[in-house]
C-alpha cells in the first residue's frame, strides 16, 4: 500500500477533479506484476492501468489501491467491474470514496461477486493525500489555502506601499511549487492594481492553474496587466450583481473570461470554482479579502512566511483585515508543527481549527 | 576552560556593572585544586576565590581564567598581583578585558613578574558571554533587547486594545527569564496606563531588575499601579526636561524614583543605566518607543514570540512604528538561527544587521 500511496502521489496537481490514486497488483504467488495511477481527469483509473499491466498474471491475484474502486460510469468505465473481470481474489483499499455516487457502492459490488475485501488500510495516510477532493466531495467548495509573505514586524508592504521583495528567491520559489499543488490561485481587484502579478507556477504544473481575480466593480487596470495575458494561463475574472457590463465588455475583448457571482464573497466563488473542478486553491490576496476568506470558512491551511527584516509604520498594510473579533478567547490556537527554513526566511504552516460545533 | 566558562555562566543576570568571570586553578602536576567564579559586584573576583581554595597547592601551578586578570585598584585588589604573589607559573586566558583600565595591561603585568601568558583559548565564547559587558564598555550604553509577543497576523492587540494574553503561558514563564538576565526593563508611559505591568522575573533575580519607564510628561496613573509598589522591585521614572515639576514630585511621593534625561529618548536613556551599572537592558515597550530604539541603535537583539492565532483588524495594535525607511532595500536581514517553541507559541531569536560603515 505504501508503493501504491507513491504512485497515486504522482498525479499531485493533476488529477482534479477527481483523486489521486495509485495501485499495484499481485499475482497469486505475490509477485508485483502491476502498478498504476491516475494521471488526470479523462485518463484511465489507476486500476484500469495495473490490470493492464499484470494481463494474465492479474488472475487468483491481489489488487492494493489506495482508493475504492468506482461502481459507476464516469468518462470511464466502473473499476469495480474491471477488477471482478481480471479474475483478481483480493482487494486491499486505504479508504472509501466520499463521492455520493460511490460511498462503499464499489467495495458492495466486489463483494457481491466474492472477491474478498480488506478496507482501512494506510488510511490516515490516503485521507491525508486526498484531502482536498474528499473536501470539496463533503463540502461543495474547495480545500481553501492562504498564504502571505510578511516581515518579522507583521507587515506585508513599507508605508509608501512597497512590497517586491519582503521575502527572498528561495520563498517565492517555494510559493511557485505551492501554485502547482493548487487548481486555482485567487487575488482581489487591490493586488492586481498594486503588483500587477503574474500568479503563475513557473511552469511547474501544465496546464498553470486558473488564475482567479474577485473584483466588485471590476475596476482593474486594461492592458498590459500580466493576467490578461492568456497564452500562459487562463484568467478567470469573478464578479458581483452591481459590476457595470460595459467592463465585463472590456474584459472579454481583452480575450479574458467573467463570471457573475450571486454576491460578490468568498463562499459563491468557490462554489463556483469547485462546480469547475477545483479541489484546492490558494488564496493570495490582500488583507480585506483574506479576512473575508477566513470569516467564511473558506481557509483550513495557512502559510505564513516571515522574513527576518523589520519594516515598521503604523500606515504599513498588514496581512488581514477585520476578523470582528471582540475577545481575545475567540482567536483560536490554529495547529501545525510544520516549521521550516526558505533562504534566510522561516515558513510556518497551519491548520485551521476545529469549526465550533 | 570550558570547566572556567561554566563557572563563570553561574553569575549570570547578577555580575552587573561587572563581567562574568570564572577561573580554574592547576597545580604543578595538572590536579584541579581550585575553582572560583565572579558572583556579584563588590564581591570577590573569580581568580582570588580559584586562588583561595588552592592555598598552596597552586604554587608552580596553571591559571586557566574566562577573562584577563585586572590589574586596577576596583572594589577590590588587582588580581594580576594575587596571581604573582600565588606563585602561578602560567596563565590562560580566553580574552583580553576591553575595559580601558586594563585591556592587555593585566597580561603585560602578568609576563613582567616572569609568567607564561597564553591569550586567545576559547575566545568566541568568552566573548559571547560577556558580550553585553563588552558591548557597555565599548559603546557607553548597555546591550538593547527587544522583545514582543503578536499573533501569527502581526498583531500586539485586538482593535479594543485588549491584549492579555496573546501569547501562551510557556512564552510568558520564558519573558521571565529572560528579564532575569537583564539588569533593567524598559516600557513607555503608554504601557503602563494600557497594561498596568508587573514587569518582575517573579523572583528568578535577585534584585529584581531596575523597573524602567520613559515619559516625556509623565503622564502617568497614580495610585494603584503595580510600577509603583517598590516593595518587590524598584521603579526609575525617566522623563524629559520638559515633565512638569508637580508630577515628578507626586511620583516621588509615592516612593518611585525619578531621573531627568537631557531628552526623552532611548539613547539619553541608555546612557544613564549605563552610569548607573546596567550592562544589558530589556525593551518591553509600545510600538512608538520600539520604533525609536531601533532607530537610535538601541537594540542590538531582538526575541518575538509569535502565537499561532489570527487578530485581523487593520486598526490593531502591531509591534513596531514608523522605522522612516524610503525603499525596502534599507530593511536589512537580522540573523539568527535560534528557532524555539514554547508551548504553542513560536520563539525567534535574531541579531541586528551590523550598522552601516
Amino acid at each position: 500500500m505504501d508503493r501504491a500511496l507513491q504512485l497515486a502521489a504522482l498525479g499531485q496537481g493533476r488529477t482534479s477533479p477527481n483523486p489521486m490514486v495509485g495501485a499495484v497488483v499481485l499475482s497469486a504467488d505475490g509477485t508485483l506484476v502491476g502498478e498504476g495511477f491516475h494521471a488526470a481527469a479523462g485518463q484511465p483509473h489507476a486500476e484500469v492501468g495495473a490490470l493492464a499491466q499484470a494481463g494474465a498474471r492479474a488472475r487468483g491475484g491481489t489488487l492494493l489501491v489506495t482508493l475504492e474502486p468506482c461502481c459507476h460510469h464516469g468518462r470511464t468505465p466502473p473499476c469495480s467491474e474491471a477488477v471482478i473481470a481480471a479474475g483478481i481474489r483480493r482487494v486491499v483499499v486505504a479508504m472509501e470514496d466520499p463521492d455520493p455516487r460511490v460511498a462503499g457502492g464499489g467495495l458492495a459490488r466486489l463483494r457481491q461477486a466474492g472477491v474478498e475485501v480488506i478496507g482501512g488500510v494506510r488510511q490516515a495516510q490516503a485521507l491525508e493525500l486526498n484531502r482536498a477532493f474528499v473536501h470539496r466531495v463533503l463540502n461543495g467548495r474547495p480545500l481553501g489555502l492562504l498564504k502571505w509573505g510578511m516581515s518579522l514586524d507583521g507587515r506585508t508592504a513599507l508605508p509608501s506601499g512597497q512590497s517586491q521583495w519582503i521575502t527572498g528567491p528561495a520563498a517565492r520559489d517555494w510559493v511557485h511549487r505551492l501554485r502547482a499543488r493548487c487548481d486555482a490561485v485567487i487575488v482581489g481587484g487591490g493586488t492586481v492594481r498594486a503588483d500587477n502579478p503574474l500568479l503563475t507556477s513557473r511552469g511547474r504544473r501544465q496546464p498553470e492553474p486558473l488564475r482567479v481575480v474577485l473584483s466588485r466593480q471590476l475596476e482593474l487596470p486594461g492592458l498590459p496587466m500580466q493576467l490578461w495575458n492568456q497564452a500562459q494561463a487562463r484568467t478567470l475574472v469573478a464578479h458581483g450583481p452591481e459590476a457595470p457590463p460595459q467592463r465585463r465588455d472590456a474584459l472579454a475583448a481583452l480575450g479574458v473570461e467573467t463570471l457573475e457571482l450571486s454576491a460578490c464573497e468568498p463562499r459563491p466563488l468557490l462554489e463556483a470554482l469547485a462546480g469547475r473542478g477545483c479541489n484546492q486553491v490558494l488564496w493570495e490576496c490582500g488583507p480585506s479579502l483574506a479576512a473575508a476568506a477566513l470569516r467564511q470558512g473558506c481557509v483550513q491551511r495557512l502559510a505564513a512566511v516571515i522574513a527576518p527584516r523589520l519594516l515598521g509604520g503604523a500606515a504599513a498594510r498588514t496581512p488581514l483585515g477585520d476578523l470582528e473579533l471582540a475577545d481575545l478567547a475567540e482567536a483560536r490556537l490554529w495547529t501545525g508543527q510544520q516549521l521550516s527554513r526558505c533562504g534566510p526566511d522561516l515558513l510556518w504552516e497551519l491548520e485551521a481549527p476545529e469549526p465550533d460545533p
